[in-house]
């Protein structure tokens, strides 16, 4: 942000999105003819061009759209699209024109629109340029300018205030997209539902203290009524967003592959598909991956966990204040390269899976990788609450084979001597206070810092390291010409900053949504061992928010918009963390009953039927609980429905007005009312209807009209009458 | 059925509706007038009426629509209707005369809208004839006549066949209405899952025997499949049947207390609301309700099954065979009277909760009674499993106080004196298996009986009562003139049988539904201590279809026809029982694990612990199971949903084709090329541009069309690649 007064900042020269161009090798004929493909291409769809020279390697191409006339008619197209496919419950207006005075076309749909049309294949009336894949592997990156006067706005607007309004959320949905905004809406919820966990996690820890089963209960209740909320609070959204839906317009995988095609039986046209049995068996294999997943990370998680315990409590040896970091290191070292095994498996099982649309593979895949995120965030937790604070008088003993880690420390064997004898250990209570606080603050804080920081520290120093090369470079003689050189003076700050902005990473909303979804993972599950977690949230995810729309705004490229109608699978991770998290509750609250010591490492100071009775009372309360909330709010009116609700009405309505108006001619039954007083005039039809020879016709002949019904029957009950009171009289 | 080849039997003489119109005390006056007044409305409607004699102080006025074609209206009108709420996705077609050829009318709507046009409000363009309500206290019953010509067949059909096809109950749609058609389709579906688990069932009885886990775990996974798979097939239903989302148009309920009116947020038109806060508020009360009927029917089941217990197992005293059935007696005398006051406080309850439809008001019911079934059906079996085979030498000895039952009847002391300690106690362990049996298969045929064989005897006891009454009468001389004396020969036969029908009980769906539920609840919770009642349930459902097949057409009065999406909460109802009966299964198969014998009243016997712990797991891999399934039939494509889509796709596709189809007109952007292209002509354009005072133009008139970019662009790509080269070359 040094560089705010720059004028290069006050314009993005029209320029709808660049292409970075990254030529490798030095077969220039391949470069070029690649190249005059790349813009006869973009020109195909009415994208008109610019380049200029870009750093290492490669060209920017600027694209604009050639007549906004046009792209008027392709936005049109692209509304009435959603709609056939119910993404809109209205239709919009029938004149073009007035349609988009009545919507205007906002900064997100215009840059998904046209993003759309550089991408989408040939088929599909796009340009087909897909970035780093197959033939447009040389094209690096498409990216739109980021706004810098609007971002500035943004980021002092959000830094000086304390809540974000829904018009907020609004206003980054038409700037970012509804996928985006939805991050932020969901962030902001959470935030604003924090403060009463906060509330009551501050008193119960100052009256209660840890362990507390009324402070359980009360988060545990928190959590399912902020998660059914938040399910409703998405298609609230997503209906005032119009991307209710939209995933059934998603944009289909190129690696997709059909064993068939077949007549879709809704839209009657030609579709590609793959049998649902066919994937439902493939995804089977997540079975055998989460088991995988969850030994291999599991036994490294134990064995540093071991080794710790070991070092911390067993080990009296030199060095013991470095050798404790020593399992940190070990997990430092090892578990990226895990879960990035992991991770590329998830993404092979995943394309083997073989999802139809982006979308599809996107939800399949974070499905596992939760799996793992899930067991590298709470299993040392788990661990340290379940196994080393009830058993670990027993199991310590056996920790001697960790002694080989620490041995060319150790002066001599006493130092690595466990205790023979379970009496002779004592466990470490605090262990699991100082564990949760460490996932709850520190870990939280340190990540909140190297979102920020790092980037910003590694831009600097990249930048600083480029100079002194250059530099080298111009005193041995041999600079290469640095491509400002040849730029007009007049653009030379703007070419400037869209060559930084071309460097930078892309926005990933996954990445932000994950760590939100894991935060509120510790609270569900553990925030009974520490109740102030809570209020650390509270702080942290104030500063979050700023910080993640900073990070968008500076460290970023700025994001394509996409749309979306729900966080996506993360919803299922929400709903599994709230249930896991009333088992792990009641299980901690009745270990750590007696005065928050807990077992002590004595595992018969459990009583396991009273352990398995709490669980299972507790778990079904909350689930008696879930149920309950979820009926209340669905009977609960919610504007989003509504809205959906009588914009469907109303284009009803308008069809009926439009096309069934016959109806209010068509005589209501009462008019037939002439006919049956009409038919007491028609004696002689009458007449001749007795003598009919149809019995059915001579039935209904007998009374002519109303009025000889009711003259027969007042008879008939009139007799009735009579001959029961005579009956009556006779029996006296 | 006796009576079949009477000619009374082989015409309804195009009567649509009868109503039986019952005048009450001796104010001939007043009976005649209201009598007119209910003519008149029916006039006022379109019917044509005929009178006749009824038996015990009635009339029945016969009812039929006096214009087929005003009729016609009213059917549009009515479709029309539902499309607008949503009931249909496709609009009915403009010309009504078009719209009822495509879609003929079947007799299930016919009827179901010639009775809402007799009960409907008048402001609704109805007769406003509420039978038994209000104003038309005396208005006794409105029925349609049985087609027993149709009856013969159907029976005849259904009496030879195994299976039922989809065209059997579509039939029953077309003839008795959604509803009922709903309750045969699930009855149907469960009989033929019912083949699976009485397979299963039969072989584990045979090979494994009782309390099997193998046995337990299919049962449950067949529970798990049944239930889901219902769901979707509940869709698919309505979708075909034409009455998906039917519930959002319901009928009103007239005693339906509004608290305001207001502006309806979807339709624009006044409503009257009640909010619904108030009746969740309301709802609360179920709690206590629930608690009540658990508590008291709880403490007589318990009473009678202590009694039950010390009198077959302590009391040695004379008349022993008989006083077993002292409990069976009390039950029989008190539950009927307990149930009656519990069903009419549920009645309360929920007249209270005030609902305003008649669908809600019945849903709300339904559920109240599903708790007092709950208890009366299960809870026998619930106490011998849990109860009294754990704890029994524990409990027995306290049962000295039921003595007093017997005292009158013993000889000495000693006949009731209870052992002294557990160890002269042996529990009956084949109790549970005796009582399962007698759940499964006695009360099963003994219900059917009741059914059917009982209306029977009671149908010909009246008459018989009736001819000798008549007959006494005759020879006392003070016979009430019999009413068929007036009739006239040629009706003669049909009056007789409309009389007779007059006299039929109405047929309520719910029961019969309740019933199958119920049966469901005893396969999910208990099969597993006797896996043959699968088998019993296959032989009992099989005939119990064709049961009530012919207890709709004998038994009872024509049902009138009413529309339904669901088997409604029933269908939670399934899903709970579903789910308990995971826990109990565990807890059986636990409990009952050595040899079937049971921990036989020592409580010692059992590690409560792993009784817990079988619970805990067998229900969470319960949930897994159930949520892996959910997902799988999800994924499946319905055809129902198929259809449901494929209509919303094909009104939005007309109403495009109608209204958008301006789109055709818009240019795509791919004919923005010629402006891209023709840049590249307009030299002078450029020139000045380059000249003009926006740097935006400036930069965007450096280059002329694509094909200078191009030119441009290669010549810089060209450059990095030489000085690359040039580069290399140095440092070599």
């Amino acid at each position: 942000m040094a560089t705010h007064k720059s004028p290069g900042l006050q314009t993005n020269m029209d320029v709808d999105y660049v292409i970075s161009y990254r030529f490798t090798g030095s077969d220039k004929a391949k470069a070029t003819a690649q190249f005059e493909k790349l813009v006869h291409e973009l020109a195909s769809v009415g994208l008109a061009t610019e380049v200029r020279d870009g750093v290492n390697h490669s060209v920017l191409i600027f694209v604009k759209v050639a007549s906004e006339k046009h792209l008027f008619g392709e936005v049109y197209r692209s509304r009435v699209k959603d709609w056939i496919h119910g993404v809109r419950p209205a239709a919009p207006q029938k004149e073009a024109r007035a349609a988009l005075e009545e919507e205007p076309l906002h900064e997100a749909e215009r840059l998904r629109i046209i993003y759309q049309l550089i991408t989408n294949p040939e088929e599909e009336g796009g340009a087909g340029i897909t970035p780093k894949e197959g033939e447009w592997k040389s094209v690096e990156s498409i990216f739109p300018l980021h706004d810098h006067e609007y971002n500035k706005k943004w980021i002092k607007k959000w830094s000086t205030r304390y809540m974000l309004t829904t018009e907020d959320l609004d206003e980054i949905r038409e700037r970012l997209g509804s996928k985006i905004a939805f991050y932020f809406a969901f962030t902001q919820s959470y935030f604003s539902f924090l403060v009463l966990p906060a509330i009551f996690g501050f008193t119960a820890w100052f009256l209660l203290g840890s362990f507390s089963p009324i402070y359980a209960f009360l988060a545990s209740l928190w959590c399912i009524v902020f998660t059914e909320y938040w399910k409703h609070q998405e298609v609230d959204l997503s209906v005032r967003w119009g991307s209710r839906n939209v995933s059934t317009i998603e944009t289909k995988r190129k690696d997709f592959g059909h064993e068939k095609e077949v007549k879709d039986p809704v839209t009657g046209e030609m579709v590609r598909i793959f049998p649902s049995t066919k994937r439902l068996q493939r995804q089977l294999l997540q079975l055998p991956f989460a088991l995988t997943s969850a030994s291999v990370l599991g036994a490294l998680i134990a064995t540093c966990f071991s080794i710790e315990v070991f070092i911390s409590e067993v080990y009296d040896g030199p060095l013991k204040s470095y050798l404790v970091f020593l399992p940190t290191i070990i997990l430092t070292v090892c578990m990226p390269v895990l879960t990035g095994v992991l991770n590329s498996l998830a993404n092979r099982l995943t394309e083997f899976e073989n999802y139809e649309t982006k979308g599809g593979y996107e939800r399949a895949l974070t499905q596992k990788l939760f799996i793992v995120n899930f067991i590298t965030s709470y299993l040392p937790i788990l661990l340290t609450a379940f196994v080393y604070v009830p058993f670990g008088s027993l199991i310590v003993p056996h920790l001697d084979v960790f002694g080989l880690t620490v041995q060319p420390f150790a002066e001599n064997e006493k130092q690595l001597k466990t205790p023979d004898t379970p009496a002779q250990f004592t466990i470490n209570p605090d262990r699991l206070r100082k564990q949760v606080i460490y996932f709850t603050v520190t870990a939280q804080v340190v990540n909140l810092c190297v979102e920020i920081i790092v980037p910003y520290l590694k831009r600097k120093g990249f930048a600083k390291v480029k100079k002194m090369q250059s530099a080298r470079a111009v005193r041995s003689g041999g600079a290469v010409p640095d491509v400002s050189e040849n730029d007009p003076p007049e653009e030379a700050s703007f070419l400037h900053r869209v060559r930084q902005e071309a460097e930078l990473d892309t926005y990933d909303v996954t990445n932000d949504l994950r760590e939100m979804v894991l935060q509120f993972g510790y609270l569900s599950l553990f925030s009974v061992v520490w109740p102030l977690a809570p209020v650390s949230f509270l702080i942290n995810d104030w500063v979050e928010l700023r910080a993640d729309a900073l990070k968008i705004c500076v460290e970023m490229q700025r994001p394509i918009p996409s749309r979306a109608d729900t966080i996506g699978p993360w919803l299922d991770s929400l709903s599994f963390l709230t249930w896991f998290g009333s088992i792990t509750t009641a299980a901690i609250v009745y270990l750590f009953s007696n005065g928050g010591l807990g077992p002590g490492g004595k595992p018969q100071d459990i009583q396991t039927w009273a352990l398995l009775l709490t669980i299972f009372l507790y778990e079904h309360t909350f689930l008696v609980v879930r149920w309950a909330v979820r009926l209340a709010l669905s009977k609960l009116e919610s504007p989003g429905k509504q809205k959906e609700k009588r914009e469907r009405y109303i284009i009803r309505k308008r069809y009926f007005d439009e096309n069934l108006s016959e109806i209010h001619r068509l005589p209501p039954m009462s008019d037939a009312k002439t006919i049956v007083d009409r038919e007491s005039l028609e004696e002689d039809a009458r007449e001749s209807s007795l003598g009919s020879s149809r019995q059915e016709d001579r039935f209904w002949a007998r009374q002519k009209g109303p009025n000889e019904t009711i003259q027969i029957g007042s008879r008939l009950i009139e007799r009735a009458i009579d001959a029961v009171a005579r009956e009556g009289k006779k029996s006296q």
